[in-house]
């Protein structure tokens, strides 16, 4: 129901779509095969096995797409996915019982989570020699925008969207959860077997987290701009590991805040 | 850096503080003082206290103050808080462990995340009488920019206020975490013991998610509106438990999604 302040009227509206997803390994060990649930998230239904195989690989829990053999949606509403992993597949369980976030040297703090990411194997980016033109990072929102169809409809989705050096579009994912469409990108990509995207920029349609940029540094994607403003520890993983980071970005002004050297 | 499409220049920039924060919950059993593990979520540091309450209360582990005797920041960077529960409490810690999303029926979709709340306890909200002029809601909006202090220095904060019938402003938490806002308003509620929040709104600044209609369901709160777009499964919720949604909401017009005989 749609209310001005001179009339109310009844109209359909189109919502964008929320349901929960579980993800469930199923993997093969020495005692049999073990299945568990993973994660659950409300995502947008649609490119759930590339959301799946992008959570599993930016938690570190897959490193190769041949180490995933299978995924089958199941239950009544396709809500649960399971994943099963090649018997060769040398998966750390502990992971997922382990916070990301804490190191038992000083508990759980902004360094630790950059650390743990250290521990985990990350290191700064490699230089790719990839460089990217500020005019043209400019034109991104709008190209994003036009390819955003859904956006217009419902308002409600979150978009991440991939494109190369000379500014075309090479993919593009929307869901209610940002993390989600990140995942739902660089899952397509992992499955297609190409990481690291060395000569890429990631855009966000909202702000910069933590948790995105060490999307992208996992993907090994040297520039993530957002549209909106980025958080103080998401300025630091840039800083730390070399992964620019554009903020605030508009067809007029942007502000760099970490690895300004790749922006020319 | 701030770059335009003439000039780059470099300048301070005020950023949206994030650092992780874990819940641990000590709670006196048969055999002796158990530790656990609750939580770790990506916020802005302050009012940790009231997130964690709000964050307990919402999901089903706290029903009142008295439950908690005491909080205290612990760790080198005070990120961790350590909630001691009151030995009389009756805390249900499978509910931590169970998902709240999943229910045996039918596995996992939105039905199953509605009956949850049932299971849970939550039955529709009863008519409190109150009522809320949409010429009010028009200006709520502005009055939240206006709280917003922080907002105008970072622009990456997420808001959540509380606000009478009226339109009095009654309390506003910020967070770079829209369900940190959330909790951090209604974790203060919670603990000053004004629980059922039965005449107020609670406007959020972004988009409505089911989690936020969850949190506002829990506390009360008959009517949440939102400057973004809800979800369809915020909207099924509100339509479900009779809480008001309202969407969109700008100076001009808004849309209704439930409830709407709250709003006159």
């Amino acid at each position: 129901m749609r209310a001005g302040d001179e009339s109310r009227q009844a109209q359909p509206d189109c919502l964008a779509i929320e349901e929960p997803l579980e993800i469930r390994l199923a993997h093969a060990g020495p005692d049999g095969l073990r299945t568990r649930s993973v994660s659950i998230t409300m995502r947008t239904p649609g490119h759930d096995p590339e959301l799946a195989a992008g959570f599993l690989f930016s938690e570190g829990i897959v490193h190769s797409p041949s180490e995933i053999s299978r995924m089958t949606a199941t239950g009544p509403a396709s809500n649960i996915l399971r994943v099963e992993l090649d018997a060769s597949a040398s998966v750390d369980l502990k992971r997922l019982e382990r916070h990301f976030y804490t190191t038992s040297s000083c508990g759980v703090c902004g360094k630790a989570s950059l650390d743990a990411l250290s521990i985990s194997g990350c290191s700064p980016l490699p230089d790719s020699g990839a460089r990217f033109r500020s005019d043209m990072i400019h034109q991104l929102p709008r190209a994003l925008r036009q390819a955003q169809l859904a956006f217009d409809k419902t308002g409600g989705l979150h978009a991440a969207a991939l494109f190369d050096a000379s500014g075309n579009l090479l993919s593009i994912r929307e869901d209610v959860g940002r993390h989600n469409a990140v995942d739902k990108l660089t899952g397509a990509e992992f499955l297609a077997g190409r990481l690291p995207l060395s000569h890429s920029l990631m855009l966000v349609s909202g702000r910069a987290s933590f948790e995105l940029m060490q999307k992208a540094l996992m993907a090994g994607i040297p520039v993530l701009a957002a549209m909106g403003a980025p958080s103080s520890l998401a300025v630091e993983l840039g800083q730390e590991f070399d992964v620019t980071l554009v903020g605030f970005l508009k067809a007029e002004s942007l502000n760099i805040y970490s690895a300004a050297w790749r922006i020319v």
